[in-house]
Formats: C-alpha cells, sequence, structure tokens
C-alpha cells in the first residue's frame, strides 16, 4: 500500500502551490516589497561576506567573497522563482562554513584536491536529497523537537561570537598590535552602534515610530557603512594598517588552481581517476551523509520559521518539493566549486516579518507572499561580483565583520530559547508576575509547580551541554563531524530524555517544532489516528 | 539699621544648628551609615584621583594624587565635623583642577613662583569668603536661576567628556599607537560595564531589588578594580606598556621643588618680595574674584541639592556659617599648596540619596542625618596617602580613569535638565503623553501651548549657547576666565533675557534655584514684601 505514495509529497506541493504561481508574481505589486528588498539583501550580504572572509583565511582562499556571492545569487533567484515556499531565504549559513573549512583541514594532508572532493560530496548530497524527497522522508521533520531546535540556535550563537574574537586575534597575528587594538575598539563601536540602533528603534521613544523603524531594519547596514569610513578618520587610525575584506576579479574565482582541483574557473572537472581518486569519491559519501543531515535539519527548521503561526500566511508550503530544489543547487555548487547554500536563520523569518501588514492597532492581518523579494536580492547579489562593487565591498575592514559576527551572535542570544530560560533563572519573579513587557516564556515557566521544576533544571542542563558539546566538537579535530553530534541529541530527545524526565513533563517541556497546520502539510497521507502531545495539552495535565 | 544685622547670617546659623550637634553624633549609630560610607568614598575618590592625573600632567607635576587626598580628607574632616550641613560632601572638582592648570599656563612663562602664586589666590579668597559671609551676602544666592545651574551642569558633562577624550589622545602620545589604541578599548569596555551595571541595577529585572542596588551602588569601583586587574590578562595586552596613576611616596608632597615655590614640603612659604614678587600678590587678586565667585556658586548649589525636598530633613541648613568655613579651608589649601575643595555635584546630592530611609513602599521617611559619613570618608581618604594604598593606587591604568571621565560625563548628561530638554524635542509625544516612566519635565514641557513653545525653543537655545561658550573658553588662553563668563551669563539670565522673553513666560521657564523654604533660610531679615514667583503660580498664568 504505502508504495505508490513515493513520489507524491513533491506532486502534492507541486499541485497545492502551483495554482498560486501568478498571483506570486501578481502580488508583488505591494510598496513593502521595496523596504523589504532593502533589508533582506543587507541582511543576507552581510553575514555571507563575514563567513567568505572567515573561509577564505582557513581555506588558503580556495573560498572567498565571489564563491559565497554567486551562491547566495543562485540561491535567491532559484528559490525565489521555482520554490514552493519563496518566504524562505536561502544562502550561506555558518554551519556551512565550518563544513567547508574543516573538509578541507581534514583533506588538504592527505593531497585530496579540495573542488573535486567536494563537488563529489555535493553530488552524493543532491542524491540523498532526491531521495529523501521521493520517499516523503522529509515527514520525519516532524520527529524533530523544540529540544534539538534550540540547542541548534545556542550553538550557532556561540560560533558566531568565536568567530568574532578569532578574526580579532587574526588582525593582532597579521597586522600587529597597534592594527589589533585599533580593530578590537572598530568592532566594540559597531557593536555599539549595531546593538544601539535595535535598542533606539525598539526600546527607546525618539521620533514617531516609523522613523525608529528605519533605526532598526537599517541601523546594522548603516554600521557598516559608517565604519568603513570611519577608518579613514584620520589621526592614530591613520597610523595603523587595517586588514579588508579580501576580493578577487569580476565574476572570476578567489583562487584558480591546479592544486585544488580549479584549474578550468566555475567549472570543476571532477571525473574519478583522473581530477580524483576513485577511492576518495566514496571517501565524500560520509560527508555527504552529514551535510545532508545538516541541510534536512537547518533547511527545514528555517522555511518552518519563516511561516509561523504568528505570521498569517495563505498560501501553502511544499516542504518535499522545496528538498527536492535544495538537492539541485546543492549539485549545481558542487560543479561550480561555490559553498552550498540552504535555509538562513535568522534570515528566512526575519523576511516574512518585513513582508507582514498590519492594522491601526499594530495587528498582523496579511503578508504579501511573493516571489520578487527573494529574486531581487538574489540578482542585486549577483551585481554584486561586478568590478566596482567588489571595490566597495573590498573597503570593507575586517574589524567590521568582527563586529557583525557580534552583533549577530548577541542578536541571536538575546532571542534564543535557551539563554532566555537561563535569563529566567535569575529574573526577579515580582517582575514577571506584574510587568506586561515579561515574555510569555517567563510568565508560563514561573506557572511550573514546584515540584515539577526539578525536571524543568535537568532540561535546561541537557540542551546547556548539548549546545557547548556541539560547539566544542567544531574546536577539535574532529570538526566536521558537528551535525552528528546534532543528529545524536535529536535522538536523545526523542528517545533517551524520556528515562531521565517523565515523560508528561518531558511533553511540556519540549513540544514538537512545526506546530500543527504545518504537520499537516508534511504529511502526505492521511492520518493514522496517531496523536500528537501539545504544549496546551500537557499545559493542562500539569497544572491539572 | 541694616548693618546691625551684619554678620547675623552666621550667628543664626550656629544658634540654630548648634542645637544638633549631639543628634548628629547619636545618629551615626545607624546600619545605613556603612554602605553610605562605602559608597561616597569611592564616588568621591575615583572622580578626585582622575582629576589629579590631569592636573600632575598639565601643572608639570606640581599636583598630583598626594595633593588631591590631602584636599579630599582635610575637606570631609573639616566640614563633617565642623560644617553646618554634614551631607554636602566636600571635595576637589573639575572646575576647580581647569582653574588650577590655566592658573599655572598663564603664571609659568611670567616665572611666577606656582605654589605662593596659588597661595595668594587662595588667601584673597578666603578674605573675600569671610566678607561674603559676614555681610551675609550668601542670600543673593536666591538671584541665581535654574538657568545658570542646569548650564553649569551642563558645562561640566561636557569638560568630563573631553577630559576622557584628551586623555586618552595622551596614552598614544607617550605610550605609542598600540598602547592608545588598547586605552580605547578599556576605556570604552569601562564605560560599557559602569554604564551597565547602572543599567542592570536599575532598568533590567534580574535578581531581587536589593541585589539590583549593589550593582547600581558599586557598579563603578567594581569596574574601576576589575579593569585594573584585566591589563594583568596576558595576551597582547602583555605587549603594550599602558601609563598608570602617578603616584609618589607616603604623605609627602608630589614635587619638591623651589622652581615651582614648594621647597618647604607642605608648607608654602608665601611672604611677598621673598617668596613672590610683590606685584604677583596683587595679580591674584582678580584671580581670587574668579576663584570666590566659582565657590560661591558651586558650592551653595550643591549645598542645595544636598537637601531638595525630596530628601525629607529635619535638620536646619547654615549656608553662611559653611561659607565662612569653606573660606578657611580655602585658606588652608593655600598654605599647603593643594587645590581648594568646595561642594561636589553630584557626589553631595548622592550622599543624601543614599542615607535615606525608605518605608515599605518605597515612599522617602527619613534620612540618617549625622556628621559621621562625611567625616569617615575624610579619614579614609587620608588612610590612602599611606605607602601600601598608594601602591595600590598606582596599578589604576590611566585608561580606567579615562573610562571614569566618560560614565561620570554620560551619567551628567542624562540626568542634566538641558540635555533632557534637548530629548524632549525629539521624543514621541504619544510617548510622553502615555507613559508613566517618561519624565515629569517632559510631560510639563508638552503642555506649554503651541504658541509659546518659541520661548521655550529661545530659551533653551541660549542655555546650549552658554554652555558651549563656556567649554569653549576653557580651550583658549583665557580659560581661567570661565568663572566669568558664568557670572556674565547668570546676570543675562536675571537682567537682559527678559528683552527677549516676556516675563510671564520667562518665569514659566526659569524659576529661582533655591526652593521656597531654603530661601528662608538664605535670609536673615524678615522678607520685606517682595514676592518671588515660583514654578506653580507661572504654571498657572500659562495655562490660563
Amino acid at each position: 500500500m504505502r508504495q505508490i505514495l513515493w513520489g507524491r509529497g513533491i506532486l502534492n506541493d507541486l499541485r497545492c502551490r502551483g495554482p498560486y504561481y501568478w498571483s506570486d508574481l501578481k502580488d508583488a505589486y505591494n510598496y513593502r516589497v521595496i523596504p523589504s528588498v532593502v533589508f533582506i539583501f543587507f541582511t543576507n550580504l552581510l553575514p555571507a561576506i563575514a563567513f567568505a572572509q572567515d573561509m577564505f583565511d582557513r581555506t588558503d582562499n580556495s573560498y572567498g567573497v565571489n564563491e559565497v556571492l554567486m551562491s547566495s545569487a543562485m540561491a535567491g533567484v532559484v528559490f525565489g522563482l521555482l520554490s514552493g515556499q519563496p518566504l524562505c531565504i536561502v544562502g550561506v549559513t555558518g554551519p556551512i562554513a565550518i563544513f567547508s573549512y574543516t573538509v578541507y583541514e581534514i583533506m588538504k594532508p592527505r593531497g585530496t584536491p579540495f573542488f573535486p572532493f567536494m563537488c563529489w560530496i555535493y553530488l552524493w548530497g543532491m542524491v540523498m536529497h532526491f531521495i529523501i524527497a521521493y520517499f516523503n522522508w522529509v515527514s520525519f521533520m516532524k520527529i524533530i523537537s523544540n529540544f534539538s531546535c534550540e540547542v541548534f540556535g545556542f550553538f550557532i550563537c556561540i560560533v558566531y561570537c568565536h568567530k568574532a574574537g578569532e578574526m580579532l586575534v587574526r588582525q593582532f597575528e597579521t597586522d600587529g598590535v597597534a592594527a589589533g587594538f585599533a580593530s578590537v575598539t572598530i568592532a566594540l563601536l559597531m557593536v555599539l552602534f549595531g546593538l544601539g540602533a535595535t535598542v533606539f528603534g525598539s526600546q527607546l521613544h525618539y521620533f514617531k515610530p516609523w522613523i525608529r523603524k528605519i533605526f532598526v531594519d537599517y541601523g546594522v547596514p548603516l554600521s557598516v557603512i559608517f565604519f568603513t569610513g570611519f577608518i579613514h578618520f584620520g589621526g592614530y587610525l591613520g597610523d595603523v594598517h587595517l586588514s579588508r575584506l579580501a576580493t578577487s576579479r569580476a565574476f572570476e574565482p578567489t583562487t584558480n588552481s591546479a592544486a585544488v582541483g580549479r584549474a578550468h574557473g566555475w567549472f570543476i572537472h571532477f571525473w574519478p581517476g583522473e581530477n580524483i581518486s576513485v577511492g576518495d569519491v566514496f571517501i565524500a559519501v560520509p560527508f555527504a551523509l552529514l551535510l545532508t543531515f545538516l541541510f534536512y535539519f537547518d533547511h527545514n527548521v528555517s522555511s518552518l520559521m519563516c511561516q509561523l503561526k504568528e505570521y498569517p500566511l495563505k498560501k501553502p508550503a511544499a516542504f518535499h518539493w522545496d528538498f527536492m530544489l535544495l538537492g539541485l543547487t546543492t549539485g549545481i555548487s558542487g560543479i561550480l566549486g561555490i559553498p552550498a547554500p540552504n535555509g538562513l536563520i535568522p534570515q528566512a523569518p526575519l523576511h516574512t516579518a518585513s513582508l507582514v501588514v498590519h492594522d491601526h492597532n499594530g495587528k498582523p492581518i496579511s503578508v504579501v507572499e511573493q516571489r520578487l523579494t527573494n529574486t531581487l536580492q538574489g540578482v542585486f547579489t549577483f551585481v554584486l561580483m561586478t568590478g566596482p562593487f567588489l571595490i566597495i565591498l573590498g573597503l570593507i575592514p575586517q574589524a567590521v565583520l568582527c563586529g557583525l559576527f557580534f552583533i549577530m551572535g548577541i542578536n541571536g542570544f538575546h532571542e534564543g530559547a535557551v539563554i532566555n530560560k537561563i535569563r529566567w533563572l535569575f529574573l526577579d519573579n515580582d517582575y514577571i508576575e506584574s510587568d506586561p513587557d515579561a515574555l510569555p516564556m517567563w510568565k508560563e515557566l514561573s506557572r511550573i509547580p514546584k515540584h515539577k521544576l526539578k525536571y524543568f533544571y535537568i532540561y535546561l542542563t541537557l540542551q546547556f551541554v548539548a549546545g557547548v558539546a556541539e560547539f566544542a566538537i567544531t574546536l577539535t579535530r574532529g570538526a566536521v563531524g558537528f551535525p552528528g553530534v546534532l543528529l545524536f541529541f535529536m535522538f536523545c530527545a526523542k528517545w533517551l530524555w524520556k528515562y531521565i524526565i517523565p515523560e508528561e513533563d518531558l511533553e511540556y517541556l519540549d513540544g514538537a517544532v512545526a506546530e500543527d497546520f504545518i504537520i499537516k502539510s508534511l504529511e502526505v497521507h492521511p492520518s493514522d489516528g496517531e496523536k500528537l502531545q501539545y504544549d496546551s495539552e500537557a499545559d493542562d495535565k500539569l497544572s491539572a
């Protein structure tokens, strides 16, 4: 009975979303599209170039700004035009940056050419994506619980802050102590201005709300521009040499070197036996498995997050089709020798948020669901690969990128569930009970009966340990295995924690990631009567 | 008839306050005295040593840490034990630092020995203080309006921030670019932690309120201690040499040099003709006039501010007696060759605030009015002049002092009337009307009728110009004349502005500094029927 459903997920997706294609174009005729494009372009670009610099430094210049721009541009156009959920922003993420340079670090001593090897990882990965999409296995997303998602968010923020520190240390090493401290100063000021703009825009009360929103939306890009200029302020800043973002020639790969397997420009020759040994082709399989799991997790969670209940979406999702598409872009990335893009957190949900239409009371009433914003930001990214824009990008000091990493990390911590649970531990209970501004999560945690609190502490400790463990492995020689650690804890959350925390309490603490209505869209066959527990039910049980 | 009242102010003060002397000692037996002493000790000490470093640099080491400590210690003990208002903290202020080094800069090229000259300024100043006290002229405080007070506060904050920047630049000059940028980094972090502690303690909701109060009270001293240790953190900080606070030998003057007129240790030989020319003795008179006006203004305003209506004080004030006492400490300072102390803002009001006793609803019910806190902080400051403590003080990096100046400046701006009026210009009116946290001042400004607003703009512009003018003159060769500029604008506020702004509006915008009940205590003869306009009356007029 079951096998006739194979491929049904993709077909269903096409059948459901297809009829909306024309409206996806027509609905773009809306004012909100303009600020949204500008906002998402910068929000996508800035972390991407920061990761580009990081990969550039750690792969002996194999990957650089042009590879990252190419990847982001392709992802924007492909997902903008073809995906079933064009609100999901796809691009170069922190995890893929770590994955890429750790593969480089592992394979370089073995003499394996980098690009053909990456190409095979991506090609195997493409096949695995296709298999997952064809067999409707994206439905298994429903077993991923909040535990892993929250830990992943926590892990990413640690990575951001660590990268910032690492890159600052590199400034000392390459440009000397004076330039190093100048970089620390710039990074600190950048953080102050970047986060200050958000605080100014959202917590303070200067100007009218619509002007304040400009500070929230464009504070970070404006800080990048300001501090890129600031280093030319003169005075003692003129006495130090500050490294800039490393760029190369327009539309060309950063490095054309036969040594790493890139002798033919953008097109990687990956024939086994000729450009890479047959053995290495198969060594790429386990890497591809790790990559596929990473993308399965990261992309689908991004997609889920850009269509949360709080955004009043009206058009259907298309998880199976999109995952097949992700396989395709992964394969193309391999052949072009660029890092493969996947769903971006927090860019994807921020993109949806930027398209929400509110009524006079600030209540969201609809979302401008269309394909233009995603596509256009991809096109603009492609334009950045022209000479003049590369020169402009090349003006950005690396210290500014460090500040950018800090801003992303701190913002992420501020919003992240793990950190907000830790904050709750230290918060004044009077405040949580009396202040309407206290997070709903805190109010809920404060309602946990005292004798049940120990389970919350255990759960939080497990999350903290898992996050730190995931980060710790990225510092070791086994760094590339970090998606495996993620997978391990995902299984723990599903099958192991219930031996530590009574099941009804675990259900309360750890809900399913996908919300009710999304899970329905993940499934391709009628529900088999299995009933999932949701927060509200578990809540009733606990308080009963 | 009038001359029989001469000296009556001082006598009245002694007669009124005298009977409380025993209770001033007895009332010190209260728990609040302990945290208050610790708090005011650091709050007084830290800016003092920052000014010490500044004077040290700008007077060729004539004044240094020991002179400043001696001055603060003497002031604490004398005013703690003998003054009529022992809550008023007296010490080395920013203006006297500016006054001192500008006198040095003016007189040094003339070959005048610095210490005998300062001694004569202070001796003349003492005489002038006595005259003012004897003729009850402290009563004229009532003609000083809010205009000058607010401008003075604004001016001081600009000076703080400017000093911070100046001292940072000096780090580049003396220790090189690397140490310079390291200092900037430390100063920035110091500001983040120092102000962050205040925000953490007053705006955020972690821990119980009494723990948060610790962050507010001790955040800045703890930051000083932390960052003094931080420079030994190692890494690249070990590669730079950071200048520390300059200290000298225990209980000895910083410099014993005949060239500047300090050949005999603490005791300055000031005999005319022998140690200083007779001409110079008389040149000291105009300087003494400026100094006297500065102290008249600064000390009495400090004293007023530490006995505002919001602090429920029960014991009487003693302005005339205290001003005579200030003349005495000024004279002694001259003879000891130390900068003369006077009333400190914001330390004086902060001191009273630290002694307020609240009921369960946080309403102030009384103040622990006693002599112990002021005296003890003076004694502790004296103890700092011992060898071991000087060594500890000598560990403090100058970068930390820069951070301290920034913190003082920013805190001052945040509380200052001029800046808060400027903030009002940019604030969202909806917020001011609806949010209970909006400053009462803003709510009041928002009630000004539209056709009257132009007078507010004019008034604020005049304040801004006056503040900037006062600061600007400190950058010129005529820096020492800045109290004259203060005096000039005081007269403008009294007699000139009314030709620009209609009198009833000016009355509304510019109230008397001294509140009703204080003015009564300033006057020594029955009121001659002249009626002063207060805010509330002017308010009624405007809204009518």
